[in-house]
């Protein structure tokens, strides 16, 4: 039931919806957040604006095109699997710095923890994310299971790392829905440049994160299947 | 890269949850939020509260139905097929009411329309949902594509369908986030029985969504397949 497709083409959709989000969350958080600090008396500015960045370059960004790798980046097989598993890695780290992040704020500013969806399923994410990476390094890589298990268990390895992604994409948009909706209740004009500004960033990341699941469950047209040697598959 | 589970059982699951997504929306609607209307002078009561319970049930809910009616169903696939269509049918014209009824509540009480990404996912939710009905009754119903077509465009069928549906359900969990964040902000308890309540909806929304597309991306264990002759495939 794969689409068929040229992956490495939808790749550079991909790639280029990475730099569009990436440079729209610059702009946001840069020019109309006031920018970025670890430490600063503008709690609400500086230290939270780390949370959006980290959590969306790392969990959605870096993870998406840690997904694709497998088919998007032209290098054997091994390669590919370190890249997967190495850029995945980094994703985790950013990810719990970004909620670390959001907590910091949250207690700096005495605003209370966990009240919102948008953080239940973010610490669904982050703990699932670091559950699927581990069971699959161990199982994928070292110190590696049977072929038969490793066989059997891709299509859960599959649906269950799609699961966390989707999760991941959807929680990005509604941690901008529910950050909108806080300025707008502060005074923020419903239809200004900055509401634009964070819907339609929410409207790309839900079309990167569409492209790289159309290349999850795509397979080449047979011309491009014969040229190369590489496809999903970790086993 | 199918999962091998037996869909019937994972069926249960998802009627199950469907049963408790709808009490909990009835409880929250009528016991919390005052009941329903479609004219009435309460307007942010009971005129608003039909656009959730709409479409929650109808997109999502029947919408779910109908995705796995061709694995959870025990009928020949010409039945299954016309199950598919038909509560896909009703799950638009019941979302379409929905959508009705938020703007009709928004203009009623003079506040602006389409300013949230709740809406504009919301009404990309619809088109999409309509469209894709529409293409895929003339091609796999009357008059009827061609065998090649039909077998070409059923995993296309099947991505974009599934995409449509995780927009679907990702955009309650957007809509329980907004209501509840504008609930909050009026001076709702955030710890409060209704915020928990509201919460738990999405989680129970996001698990019923899982299961679907469990379903979708599964295929029967060896000994159950030589039971049955159904299987997802509306060709």
């Amino acid at each position: 039931m794969s689409v068929v497709i040229n992956a490495r083409i939808v790749a550079f959709a991909v790639h280029a919806l990475a730099v569009v989000a990436s440079v729209m969350l610059f702009v946001w958080s840069i020019c109309y957040r006031g920018g970025f600090a670890w430490e600063s008396t503008n709690k609400t500015l500086l230290i939270f604006n780390l949370h959006p960045v980290l959590t969306l370059t790392g969990l959605v960004i870096l993870g998406g095109e840690a997904i694709i790798s497998y088919k998007s980046l032209p290098f054997e097989k091994r390669v590919n699997k370190l890249i997967h598993l190495v850029f995945h890695a980094i994703a985790i780290i950013l990810g719990i710095l970004g909620i670390y992040a959001a907590f910091k704020h949250h207690n700096e500013k005495h605003v209370p923890n966990l009240y919102t969806i948008h953080s239940w399923v973010g610490i669904g994410v982050i703990v699932l994310y670091a559950l699927q990476w581990l069971y699959s390094f161990i199982i994928y890589f070292f110190p590696g299971g049977s072929s038969t298990l490793r066989r059997d268990l891709l299509p859960w390895h599959i649906f269950l790392g799609v699961f966390v992604y989707v999760l991941a994409v959807g929680n990005s948009v509604l941690g901008f829905l529910e950050k909108l909706t806080f300025l707008e209740k502060s005074g923020l004009d419903k239809f200004g440049s900055e509401a634009f500004l964070v819907n339609f960033m929410a409207i790309i990341t839900i079309l990167f994160g569409t492209f790289v699941l159309l290349i999850v469950y795509s397979k080449s047209p047979p011309s491009v299947e014969e040229d190369n040697n590489y496809s999903y598959s970790p086993i």
